[in-house]
Protein backbone atom coordinates (compact mmCIF):
# COMPACT_ATOMS: atom_id res chain seq x y z
CA UNK A 1 0.00 0.00 0.00
CA UNK A 2 2.66 2.77 -1.14
CA UNK A 3 0.30 5.27 -2.15
CA UNK A 4 1.65 8.41 -4.17
CA UNK A 5 -0.14 10.84 -2.08
CA UNK A 6 1.44 13.57 0.16
CA UNK A 7 -0.04 15.85 3.18
CA UNK A 8 -0.82 18.73 0.43
CA UNK A 9 -3.20 16.51 -1.37
CA UNK A 10 -4.45 14.35 1.32
CA UNK A 11 -7.93 14.09 2.85
CA UNK A 12 -7.12 14.37 6.72
CA UNK A 13 -9.88 12.83 9.68
CA UNK A 14 -9.59 13.69 12.71
CA UNK A 15 -11.59 12.05 15.29
CA UNK A 16 -11.89 14.00 18.75
CA UNK A 17 -11.78 17.45 18.19
CA UNK A 18 -10.96 17.94 22.19
CA UNK A 19 -8.02 20.32 23.13
CA UNK A 20 -5.31 17.64 20.96
CA UNK A 21 -7.57 16.98 17.99
CA UNK A 22 -8.69 20.50 17.78
CA UNK A 23 -5.49 21.75 18.39
CA UNK A 24 -3.86 19.65 15.88
CA UNK A 25 -6.93 20.57 13.10
CA UNK A 26 -5.66 24.46 13.57
CA UNK A 27 -2.05 23.63 12.79
CA UNK A 28 -3.07 21.37 10.03
CA UNK A 29 -4.85 23.82 8.28
CA UNK A 30 -4.11 25.10 4.59
CA UNK A 31 -1.60 22.46 4.86
CA UNK A 32 -3.77 19.83 3.45
CA UNK A 33 -6.39 19.03 0.92
CA UNK A 34 -9.29 18.96 3.07
CA UNK A 35 -9.86 18.41 7.09
CA UNK A 36 -12.78 16.20 8.12
CA UNK A 37 -13.29 16.12 12.00
CA UNK A 38 -15.83 13.82 14.17
CA UNK A 39 -16.50 14.60 17.76
CA UNK A 40 -19.38 12.64 19.68
CA UNK A 41 -20.38 15.77 21.12
CA UNK A 42 -22.38 18.01 18.93
CA UNK A 43 -21.82 21.26 20.18
CA UNK A 44 -18.11 20.55 19.81
CA UNK A 45 -18.65 19.50 16.18
CA UNK A 46 -20.81 22.48 15.54
CA UNK A 47 -18.27 24.47 17.32
CA UNK A 48 -15.33 23.61 14.76
CA UNK A 49 -17.44 23.65 11.96
CA UNK A 50 -18.39 26.98 13.05
CA UNK A 51 -14.83 28.53 13.45
CA UNK A 52 -13.65 26.68 9.98
CA UNK A 53 -11.39 24.99 12.39
CA UNK A 54 -12.59 21.69 10.08
CA UNK A 55 -13.71 21.60 6.28
CA UNK A 56 -16.34 19.38 6.87
CA UNK A 57 -17.82 17.15 9.26
CA UNK A 58 -17.40 13.25 8.80
CA UNK A 59 -20.74 11.74 8.12
CA UNK A 60 -20.36 9.17 10.98
CA UNK A 61 -18.42 8.33 13.84
CA UNK A 62 -17.81 5.49 11.67
CA UNK A 63 -16.15 7.62 8.99
CA UNK A 64 -14.89 5.58 6.58
CA UNK A 65 -17.88 3.22 5.80
CA UNK A 66 -18.25 5.07 2.44
CA UNK A 67 -22.47 4.78 1.61
CA UNK A 68 -22.82 2.32 -1.48
CA UNK A 69 -22.42 4.30 -4.08
CA UNK A 70 -20.62 7.11 -2.73
CA UNK A 71 -17.31 7.62 -4.32
CA UNK A 72 -14.05 6.58 -2.45
CA UNK A 73 -12.09 9.43 -3.06
CA UNK A 74 -14.91 12.18 -2.90
CA UNK A 75 -16.00 10.22 1.07
CA UNK A 76 -13.34 8.81 1.98
CA UNK A 77 -9.94 10.00 4.13
CA UNK A 78 -6.54 9.59 3.43
CA UNK A 79 -5.24 9.58 6.72
CA UNK A 80 -7.26 8.94 9.91
CA UNK A 81 -5.92 10.40 12.93
CA UNK A 82 -7.43 9.61 16.37
CA UNK A 83 -7.96 12.01 19.16
CA UNK A 84 -9.69 10.83 21.69
CA UNK A 85 -8.62 9.38 25.56
CA UNK A 86 -7.17 6.26 25.26
CA UNK A 87 -9.34 3.18 25.72
CA UNK A 88 -11.83 5.04 23.27
CA UNK A 89 -8.94 5.37 20.84
CA UNK A 90 -8.92 1.17 21.62
CA UNK A 91 -12.80 0.39 20.98
CA UNK A 92 -12.24 2.42 17.80
CA UNK A 93 -9.64 0.35 16.08
CA UNK A 94 -11.47 -2.82 17.20
CA UNK A 95 -14.28 -1.29 15.23
CA UNK A 96 -12.98 -0.12 12.12
CA UNK A 97 -14.77 -1.72 9.30
CA UNK A 98 -13.33 -4.57 7.31
CA UNK A 99 -14.92 -2.27 3.65
CA UNK A 100 -12.45 0.49 3.23
CA UNK A 101 -10.42 2.62 0.74
CA UNK A 102 -6.75 1.96 1.61
CA UNK A 103 -6.13 4.50 4.67
CA UNK A 104 -3.52 5.55 6.98
CA UNK A 105 -4.46 5.00 11.00
CA UNK A 106 -2.63 7.19 13.28
CA UNK A 107 -3.18 7.79 17.08
CA UNK A 108 -2.01 10.36 19.16
CA UNK A 109 -3.11 8.37 22.48
CA UNK A 110 -0.61 8.95 25.77
CA UNK A 111 -0.13 5.38 26.03
CA UNK A 112 1.53 2.99 23.13
CA UNK A 113 1.20 -0.49 23.75
CA UNK A 114 -2.41 -1.57 24.13
CA UNK A 115 -3.16 0.48 20.58
CA UNK A 116 -0.35 -1.09 19.01
CA UNK A 117 -1.57 -4.25 19.95
CA UNK A 118 -5.47 -3.37 19.11
CA UNK A 119 -3.94 -1.88 15.72
CA UNK A 120 -1.45 -4.98 14.59
CA UNK A 121 -5.65 -6.68 14.63
CA UNK A 122 -7.10 -4.17 11.95
CA UNK A 123 -7.96 -5.57 8.50
CA UNK A 124 -5.63 -5.33 5.79
CA UNK A 125 -6.11 -2.43 3.78
CA UNK A 126 -5.17 -0.19 6.91
CA UNK A 127 -2.03 1.12 7.85
CA UNK A 128 -1.42 1.97 10.96
CA UNK A 129 0.86 3.60 13.36
CA UNK A 130 0.93 4.88 16.81
CA UNK A 131 1.93 8.42 17.58
CA UNK A 132 1.82 10.80 20.90
CA UNK A 133 3.16 14.36 20.79
CA UNK A 134 4.04 15.18 24.42
CA UNK A 135 1.99 18.37 25.25
CA UNK A 136 -1.06 19.40 26.20
CA UNK A 137 -2.36 21.65 29.36
CA UNK A 138 -4.49 20.69 32.00
CA UNK A 139 -7.57 22.78 30.37
CA UNK A 140 -9.07 20.41 28.07
CA UNK A 141 -11.93 21.16 25.63
CA UNK A 142 -11.33 22.11 21.73
CA UNK A 143 -12.39 25.98 23.54
CA UNK A 144 -8.81 25.90 24.56
CA UNK A 145 -7.31 24.13 21.53
CA UNK A 146 -4.18 26.21 20.56
CA UNK A 147 -2.13 26.14 16.55
CA UNK A 148 1.18 26.46 18.32
CA UNK A 149 0.39 24.11 21.28
CA UNK A 150 2.79 21.19 18.96
CA UNK A 151 5.41 23.69 18.16
CA UNK A 152 8.78 22.53 19.75
CA UNK A 153 6.76 19.34 20.97
CA UNK A 154 8.53 16.06 20.95
CA UNK A 155 6.32 13.81 18.85
CA UNK A 156 6.90 10.39 19.61
CA UNK A 157 6.13 7.81 16.83
CA UNK A 158 5.99 3.89 17.71
CA UNK A 159 5.70 2.18 14.17
CA UNK A 160 4.62 -1.37 13.72
CA UNK A 161 6.44 -4.44 11.64
CA UNK A 162 3.39 -3.94 9.39
CA UNK A 163 3.93 -0.16 9.30
CA UNK A 164 4.35 0.94 5.38
CA UNK A 165 7.38 3.31 4.67
CA UNK A 166 4.25 5.72 2.87
CA UNK A 167 2.56 5.95 6.08
CA UNK A 168 5.84 6.83 7.95
CA UNK A 169 6.31 9.54 5.06
CA UNK A 170 3.14 10.85 5.47
CA UNK A 171 3.61 11.01 9.49
CA UNK A 172 6.72 12.62 9.33
CA UNK A 173 5.13 15.72 7.02
CA UNK A 174 2.42 16.00 9.47
CA UNK A 175 4.78 16.23 12.27
CA UNK A 176 6.91 18.58 10.38
CA UNK A 177 4.43 20.74 9.38
CA UNK A 178 3.16 21.02 12.88
CA UNK A 179 6.25 21.90 14.10
CA UNK A 180 7.14 18.88 16.48
CA UNK A 181 10.07 17.23 17.09
CA UNK A 182 10.03 13.22 15.88
CA UNK A 183 11.47 11.12 18.03
CA UNK A 184 11.17 7.23 16.64
CA UNK A 185 10.62 4.42 19.95
CA UNK A 186 9.45 1.57 20.60
CA UNK A 187 5.63 1.10 22.08
CA UNK A 188 7.48 -0.46 25.33
CA UNK A 189 10.44 1.98 25.69
CA UNK A 190 7.52 4.84 25.16
CA UNK A 191 5.33 3.84 28.16
CA UNK A 192 8.16 2.93 30.58
CA UNK A 193 9.30 6.45 30.37
CA UNK A 194 6.03 8.35 30.19
CA UNK A 195 5.20 6.66 33.47
CA UNK A 196 7.77 8.58 34.95
CA UNK A 197 7.76 12.18 32.58
CA UNK A 198 3.56 12.19 32.47
CA UNK A 199 1.77 9.99 34.37
CA UNK A 200 4.22 9.88 37.83
CA UNK A 201 3.49 14.16 38.40
CA UNK A 202 0.10 13.80 37.66
CA UNK A 203 -0.17 11.53 40.60
CA UNK A 204 2.18 13.65 42.62
CA UNK A 205 0.33 16.61 41.50
CA UNK A 206 -2.79 14.50 42.55
CA UNK A 207 -1.45 13.25 45.80
CA UNK A 208 -0.03 16.88 46.92
CA UNK A 209 -3.04 18.58 46.73
CA UNK A 210 -4.91 15.85 48.99
CA UNK A 211 -1.96 15.87 51.50
CA UNK A 212 -2.27 19.63 51.58
CA UNK A 213 -5.86 19.53 51.91
CA UNK A 214 -5.57 17.41 55.12
CA UNK A 215 -2.82 18.95 56.87
CA UNK A 216 -3.71 23.03 56.38
CA UNK A 217 -7.52 22.93 57.00
CA UNK A 218 -8.52 26.74 56.47
CA UNK A 219 -5.42 28.77 55.61
CA UNK A 220 -3.70 26.98 52.53
CA UNK A 221 -0.66 29.47 51.52
CA UNK A 222 -0.24 28.66 47.97
CA UNK A 223 2.89 30.09 46.37
CA UNK A 224 3.96 29.55 43.00
CA UNK A 225 5.85 26.35 44.19
CA UNK A 226 2.84 24.95 45.05
CA UNK A 227 1.08 26.29 42.17
CA UNK A 228 3.75 24.63 39.48
CA UNK A 229 3.94 21.44 41.17
CA UNK A 230 0.52 20.36 41.87
CA UNK A 231 -0.73 22.03 38.40
CA UNK A 232 -1.54 18.63 37.17
CA UNK A 233 -4.06 17.77 39.78
CA UNK A 234 -6.72 20.08 37.93
CA UNK A 235 -6.62 17.39 34.93
CA UNK A 236 -9.89 15.97 34.55
CA UNK A 237 -9.70 12.04 35.95
CA UNK A 238 -11.40 10.36 33.40
CA UNK A 239 -8.66 11.57 30.96
CA UNK A 240 -6.12 9.75 33.56
CA UNK A 241 -7.83 6.93 34.56
CA UNK A 242 -7.59 4.78 30.90
CA UNK A 243 -3.96 6.25 30.75
CA UNK A 244 -3.02 4.38 34.66
CA UNK A 245 -4.81 1.57 33.49
CA UNK A 246 -3.09 0.67 30.15
CA UNK A 247 0.17 1.81 31.73
CA UNK A 248 -0.48 -0.01 35.21
CA UNK A 249 2.81 -2.05 35.42
CA UNK A 250 5.02 0.71 34.43
CA UNK A 251 2.74 3.05 36.93
CA UNK A 252 3.11 0.74 39.48
CA UNK A 253 6.91 0.34 39.25
CA UNK A 254 7.10 4.21 39.20
CA UNK A 255 4.68 4.96 42.30
CA UNK A 256 7.18 2.51 44.27
CA UNK A 257 9.68 4.48 43.02
CA UNK A 258 8.44 7.30 43.91
CA UNK A 259 7.97 5.66 47.82
CA UNK A 260 11.59 5.21 48.18
CA UNK A 261 12.71 8.09 47.23
CA UNK A 262 10.62 9.65 49.45
CA UNK A 263 11.69 7.15 51.97
CA UNK A 264 15.45 7.99 51.62
CA UNK A 265 14.73 11.80 51.84
CA UNK A 266 12.70 10.99 55.14
CA UNK A 267 15.33 8.68 56.52
CA UNK A 268 18.13 11.26 55.87
CA UNK A 269 15.88 13.74 57.54
CA UNK A 270 14.65 11.93 60.71
CA UNK A 271 18.67 10.56 61.34
CA UNK A 272 19.29 13.87 60.82
CA UNK A 273 22.01 13.07 58.49
CA UNK A 274 22.06 16.31 56.43
CA UNK A 275 25.24 15.84 54.83
CA UNK A 276 23.47 12.90 52.52
CA UNK A 277 20.16 14.82 52.20
CA UNK A 278 22.35 17.71 50.77
CA UNK A 279 23.96 15.07 48.56
CA UNK A 280 20.34 13.67 47.10
CA UNK A 281 19.04 17.17 46.43
CA UNK A 282 21.94 18.70 44.66
CA UNK A 283 21.93 15.17 43.01
CA UNK A 284 18.12 15.83 41.97
CA UNK A 285 19.01 19.45 40.98
CA UNK A 286 22.10 18.29 38.50
CA UNK A 287 19.15 16.02 37.16
CA UNK A 288 16.45 18.28 36.75
CA UNK A 289 18.72 20.20 34.81
CA UNK A 290 20.13 17.39 32.30
CA UNK A 291 16.27 16.52 31.94
CA UNK A 292 14.88 19.70 31.16
CA UNK A 293 17.88 21.67 29.75
CA UNK A 294 17.31 24.46 32.65
CA UNK B 1 9.06 52.27 71.66
CA UNK B 2 6.08 53.68 70.13
CA UNK B 3 8.00 55.79 67.52
CA UNK B 4 6.67 58.52 65.54
CA UNK B 5 7.83 57.47 61.71
CA UNK B 6 6.37 56.07 59.26
CA UNK B 7 7.51 54.04 56.86
CA UNK B 8 7.71 57.32 54.47
CA UNK B 9 10.15 59.08 56.51
CA UNK B 10 12.49 55.56 57.43
CA UNK B 11 15.63 54.15 56.84
CA UNK B 12 15.21 50.75 55.80
CA UNK B 13 18.16 48.41 55.92
CA UNK B 14 18.15 44.82 53.98
CA UNK B 15 20.57 42.09 54.64
CA UNK B 16 20.89 40.05 52.24
CA UNK B 17 20.24 41.40 48.31
CA UNK B 18 19.48 38.30 46.79
CA UNK B 19 16.06 37.41 44.74
CA UNK B 20 14.46 38.11 48.10
CA UNK B 21 15.70 40.98 49.54
CA UNK B 22 16.86 42.51 46.09
CA UNK B 23 13.08 42.15 45.11
CA UNK B 24 11.77 44.18 48.31
CA UNK B 25 14.27 47.04 47.72
CA UNK B 26 13.38 47.82 43.95
CA UNK B 27 9.80 47.38 45.53
CA UNK B 28 10.25 49.77 48.44
CA UNK B 29 12.22 52.11 46.05
CA UNK B 30 10.71 55.67 46.79
CA UNK B 31 8.08 54.26 49.18
CA UNK B 32 11.01 55.32 52.58
CA UNK B 33 13.17 57.80 53.23
CA UNK B 34 16.61 55.71 52.60
CA UNK B 35 17.39 52.23 51.75
CA UNK B 36 20.36 51.06 52.83
CA UNK B 37 21.38 47.41 51.67
CA UNK B 38 24.03 44.94 52.93
CA UNK B 39 25.61 41.74 50.92
CA UNK B 40 28.80 39.32 51.85
CA UNK B 41 28.96 38.95 48.57
CA UNK B 42 30.97 42.03 47.48
CA UNK B 43 29.75 42.14 43.70
CA UNK B 44 26.37 41.51 44.52
CA UNK B 45 26.04 45.23 46.97
CA UNK B 46 28.31 46.44 44.04
CA UNK B 47 25.72 45.67 41.52
CA UNK B 48 22.72 46.67 43.96
CA UNK B 49 24.53 50.53 44.10
CA UNK B 50 25.40 51.02 40.78
CA UNK B 51 21.63 50.14 39.69
CA UNK B 52 20.27 52.36 42.30
CA UNK B 53 19.09 49.38 43.68
CA UNK B 54 19.92 51.10 47.44
CA UNK B 55 20.54 54.23 48.37
CA UNK B 56 23.57 53.66 50.65
CA UNK B 57 25.68 50.64 51.46
CA UNK B 58 25.38 49.57 54.80
CA UNK B 59 29.00 50.25 56.41
CA UNK B 60 29.34 46.52 58.18
CA UNK B 61 27.24 43.34 58.53
CA UNK B 62 26.56 44.18 61.80
CA UNK B 63 24.31 47.57 61.04
CA UNK B 64 23.38 48.88 63.67
CA UNK B 65 26.72 49.16 66.02
CA UNK B 66 27.21 53.28 65.67
CA UNK B 67 30.48 54.25 65.48
CA UNK B 68 31.51 56.55 68.30
CA UNK B 69 30.32 59.78 67.96
CA UNK B 70 28.58 59.03 64.80
CA UNK B 71 24.82 60.58 64.62
CA UNK B 72 22.38 57.64 65.37
CA UNK B 73 19.95 58.94 63.28
CA UNK B 74 22.17 59.41 60.63
CA UNK B 75 23.86 56.29 60.62
CA UNK B 76 21.19 53.81 61.95
CA UNK B 77 18.31 52.41 60.18
CA UNK B 78 14.72 52.25 61.68
CA UNK B 79 13.78 48.73 60.26
CA UNK B 80 16.05 46.36 59.45
CA UNK B 81 14.95 43.19 57.00
CA UNK B 82 16.44 40.24 57.43
CA UNK B 83 16.66 38.78 54.00
CA UNK B 84 19.13 35.78 53.71
CA UNK B 85 18.58 31.74 54.13
CA UNK B 86 17.53 30.76 57.36
CA UNK B 87 20.26 29.59 59.34
CA UNK B 88 21.58 33.18 58.55
CA UNK B 89 19.12 34.76 59.87
CA UNK B 90 19.13 33.46 63.32
CA UNK B 91 23.00 34.10 63.30
CA UNK B 92 22.30 37.26 62.70
CA UNK B 93 19.66 38.06 65.44
CA UNK B 94 22.18 35.90 67.47
CA UNK B 95 25.52 38.48 66.87
CA UNK B 96 22.92 41.77 67.26
CA UNK B 97 24.54 43.88 69.09
CA UNK B 98 23.08 45.44 73.04
CA UNK B 99 24.09 48.79 71.86
CA UNK B 100 21.83 50.38 69.24
CA UNK B 101 19.47 52.73 68.65
CA UNK B 102 15.43 51.48 68.75
CA UNK B 103 14.71 49.43 65.41
CA UNK B 104 12.06 46.97 63.86
CA UNK B 105 13.67 43.59 62.95
CA UNK B 106 12.00 41.93 60.88
CA UNK B 107 13.08 38.64 59.17
CA UNK B 108 11.29 37.39 55.99
CA UNK B 109 12.63 33.70 55.99
CA UNK B 110 11.01 30.53 55.25
CA UNK B 111 10.25 28.51 58.46
CA UNK B 112 9.29 31.12 61.36
CA UNK B 113 9.79 28.85 64.58
CA UNK B 114 13.09 29.00 65.04
CA UNK B 115 13.50 32.80 63.72
CA UNK B 116 11.02 33.59 66.36
CA UNK B 117 12.56 31.71 69.41
CA UNK B 118 16.26 33.99 68.49
CA UNK B 119 14.39 37.11 67.78
CA UNK B 120 12.90 36.13 71.70
CA UNK B 121 15.73 36.79 73.25
CA UNK B 122 16.89 40.18 71.48
CA UNK B 123 17.85 42.83 73.84
CA UNK B 124 15.45 45.07 74.91
CA UNK B 125 15.07 47.83 72.70
CA UNK B 126 14.63 46.08 69.87
CA UNK B 127 11.20 44.63 68.50
CA UNK B 128 10.98 41.94 66.33
CA UNK B 129 8.24 40.53 64.19
CA UNK B 130 8.44 37.19 62.08
CA UNK B 131 7.62 37.71 57.95
CA UNK B 132 7.30 35.66 55.08
CA UNK B 133 6.28 36.42 51.58
CA UNK B 134 5.06 33.31 49.99
CA UNK B 135 6.72 33.96 46.46
CA UNK B 136 10.18 33.43 44.77
CA UNK B 137 11.61 31.48 42.24
CA UNK B 138 14.32 29.12 42.11
CA UNK B 139 16.15 31.23 40.08
CA UNK B 140 18.00 33.08 42.77
CA UNK B 141 20.54 36.21 43.04
CA UNK B 142 19.67 39.70 42.54
CA UNK B 143 20.10 39.00 38.89
CA UNK B 144 16.83 37.73 39.07
CA UNK B 145 15.42 40.70 41.30
CA UNK B 146 11.34 41.99 40.18
CA UNK B 147 10.01 44.90 41.57
CA UNK B 148 7.17 42.66 40.97
CA UNK B 149 7.60 39.46 43.12
CA UNK B 150 5.30 40.67 45.77
CA UNK B 151 2.40 41.53 43.91
CA UNK B 152 -0.63 39.99 45.23
CA UNK B 153 1.43 37.46 46.98
CA UNK B 154 0.51 35.85 50.50
CA UNK B 155 2.70 37.63 53.64
CA UNK B 156 2.49 35.88 56.67
CA UNK B 157 3.67 37.94 59.61
CA UNK B 158 3.65 36.12 63.17
CA UNK B 159 4.46 38.34 66.08
CA UNK B 160 6.00 37.88 69.46
CA UNK B 161 4.39 38.52 72.52
CA UNK B 162 6.77 41.76 72.92
CA UNK B 163 5.83 43.06 69.33
CA UNK B 164 4.43 46.34 69.83
CA UNK B 165 1.49 48.25 67.82
CA UNK B 166 4.30 50.44 66.02
CA UNK B 167 6.11 47.17 64.79
CA UNK B 168 2.71 45.84 63.24
CA UNK B 169 2.06 49.11 61.78
CA UNK B 170 4.98 49.76 60.03
CA UNK B 171 5.24 46.12 58.83
CA UNK B 172 1.35 46.21 57.45
CA UNK B 173 2.77 49.81 56.01
CA UNK B 174 5.23 47.84 53.91
CA UNK B 175 3.43 44.36 53.11
CA UNK B 176 1.01 47.21 51.63
CA UNK B 177 3.77 49.23 49.77
CA UNK B 178 5.00 46.14 47.87
CA UNK B 179 1.35 45.43 47.38
CA UNK B 180 1.48 42.06 48.88
CA UNK B 181 -1.49 40.59 50.89
CA UNK B 182 -1.16 40.12 54.97
CA UNK B 183 -1.83 37.27 56.60
CA UNK B 184 -1.25 36.96 60.37
CA UNK B 185 -0.94 33.69 62.29
CA UNK B 186 1.21 31.97 64.48
CA UNK B 187 4.61 30.79 64.15
CA UNK B 188 3.89 26.86 64.98
CA UNK B 189 0.74 27.40 62.27
CA UNK B 190 3.22 28.28 59.57
CA UNK B 191 5.34 25.79 59.61
CA UNK B 192 3.20 22.92 59.51
CA UNK B 193 0.97 24.82 56.94
CA UNK B 194 4.27 25.54 54.49
CA UNK B 195 5.74 22.26 55.15
CA UNK B 196 2.76 21.15 52.89
CA UNK B 197 2.62 24.36 50.52
CA UNK B 198 6.12 24.94 49.80
CA UNK B 199 8.78 22.31 51.19
CA UNK B 200 7.20 18.98 50.05
CA UNK B 201 6.66 20.59 46.57
CA UNK B 202 10.48 21.00 46.52
CA UNK B 203 11.08 17.56 47.93
CA UNK B 204 8.74 15.78 45.01
CA UNK B 205 10.25 17.90 42.39
CA UNK B 206 13.47 16.97 43.95
CA UNK B 207 12.17 13.15 44.45
CA UNK B 208 10.66 13.05 40.71
CA UNK B 209 13.99 14.28 38.63
CA UNK B 210 15.92 11.29 40.49
CA UNK B 211 13.09 9.20 39.83
CA UNK B 212 13.07 9.95 35.81
CA UNK B 213 16.15 9.87 35.63
CA UNK B 214 16.91 6.14 36.24
CA UNK B 215 14.13 4.78 34.62
CA UNK B 216 14.44 7.09 31.50
CA UNK B 217 18.28 6.98 30.70
CA UNK B 218 19.14 8.32 27.11
CA UNK B 219 15.59 9.52 25.47
CA UNK B 220 13.86 11.85 28.34
CA UNK B 221 10.19 12.84 26.66
CA UNK B 222 9.72 16.24 29.01
CA UNK B 223 6.44 17.73 28.03
CA UNK B 224 5.24 20.80 29.86
CA UNK B 225 3.34 18.65 32.55
CA UNK B 226 7.34 17.15 33.78
CA UNK B 227 8.88 20.69 33.49
CA UNK B 228 5.97 22.02 35.93
CA UNK B 229 5.83 19.34 38.46
CA UNK B 230 9.70 19.21 38.74
CA UNK B 231 10.62 23.27 38.24
CA UNK B 232 11.22 23.28 42.07
CA UNK B 233 14.21 20.71 42.14
CA UNK B 234 16.22 23.81 40.70
CA UNK B 235 16.38 25.32 43.93
CA UNK B 236 19.56 25.17 44.98
CA UNK B 237 20.19 22.89 47.82
CA UNK B 238 22.08 24.94 50.27
CA UNK B 239 19.27 27.16 50.09
CA UNK B 240 16.70 24.41 51.32
CA UNK B 241 18.83 22.70 53.88
CA UNK B 242 18.15 25.44 56.97
CA UNK B 243 14.74 25.55 55.93
CA UNK B 244 13.98 21.42 55.96
CA UNK B 245 16.44 21.51 59.06
CA UNK B 246 14.44 23.76 60.86
CA UNK B 247 11.05 22.63 60.21
CA UNK B 248 12.02 19.10 60.53
CA UNK B 249 9.49 17.70 62.47
CA UNK B 250 6.66 18.85 60.15
CA UNK B 251 8.59 17.80 57.06
CA UNK B 252 8.91 14.21 58.15
CA UNK B 253 4.94 14.42 58.76
CA UNK B 254 4.70 15.48 55.38
CA UNK B 255 6.80 13.04 54.08
CA UNK B 256 5.11 10.15 55.49
CA UNK B 257 2.15 11.46 54.43
CA UNK B 258 2.86 11.30 50.91
CA UNK B 259 3.96 8.33 50.72
CA UNK B 260 0.51 6.73 52.32
CA UNK B 261 -1.04 8.83 49.35
CA UNK B 262 0.92 7.50 46.74
CA UNK B 263 0.24 3.35 48.80
CA UNK B 264 -3.11 4.36 48.28
CA UNK B 265 -3.18 5.06 44.81
CA UNK B 266 -0.67 2.38 44.68
CA UNK B 267 -3.28 -0.54 46.32
CA UNK B 268 -6.05 0.60 44.21
CA UNK B 269 -3.94 0.45 41.22
CA UNK B 270 -2.44 -2.92 42.11
CA UNK B 271 -6.03 -4.52 42.84
CA UNK B 272 -7.52 -3.21 39.77
CA UNK B 273 -9.51 -0.77 42.06
CA UNK B 274 -10.43 1.42 39.46
CA UNK B 275 -13.59 2.87 41.21
CA UNK B 276 -11.46 3.83 44.31
CA UNK B 277 -8.60 5.20 41.89
CA UNK B 278 -10.77 7.56 39.95
CA UNK B 279 -12.50 8.76 43.71
CA UNK B 280 -9.28 9.62 44.73
CA UNK B 281 -8.37 11.65 41.67
CA UNK B 282 -11.65 13.19 41.52
CA UNK B 283 -10.76 14.51 45.15
CA UNK B 284 -7.80 15.24 44.76
CA UNK B 285 -9.03 17.80 41.69
CA UNK B 286 -11.45 18.99 43.56
CA UNK B 287 -9.36 19.97 46.67
CA UNK B 288 -6.30 21.42 44.02
CA UNK B 289 -9.27 23.62 42.81
CA UNK B 290 -10.48 25.05 45.99
CA UNK B 291 -6.79 25.60 47.27
CA UNK B 292 -5.29 27.37 44.27
CA UNK B 293 -8.62 28.69 43.16
CA UNK B 294 -7.97 27.42 39.41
Amino acid sequence: MEGGFSLKTATVGILGLGLMGGSLALSLKGKCKRLLGFDSHPPTLELALSKGIIDHALPHPQPLIIPEGGSQRERGVDILILATPVPSIIQTINQLPSIHPPCIVMDIGSTKRDILEAMSQLPAGYDPIGGHPICGRETLGLQNADANLYQGAPFVITPLPRTTRHALRITKQIISAIGADLIEMTAADHDRILAFTSHLPFLLASSLARSTLHATRSTPLIGPGFRSTSRLAGTPAHMMLGILKSNRDNMLDALHGMQAQLAELEAALSSEDFAKLESLLNEARTTYQSLTGN
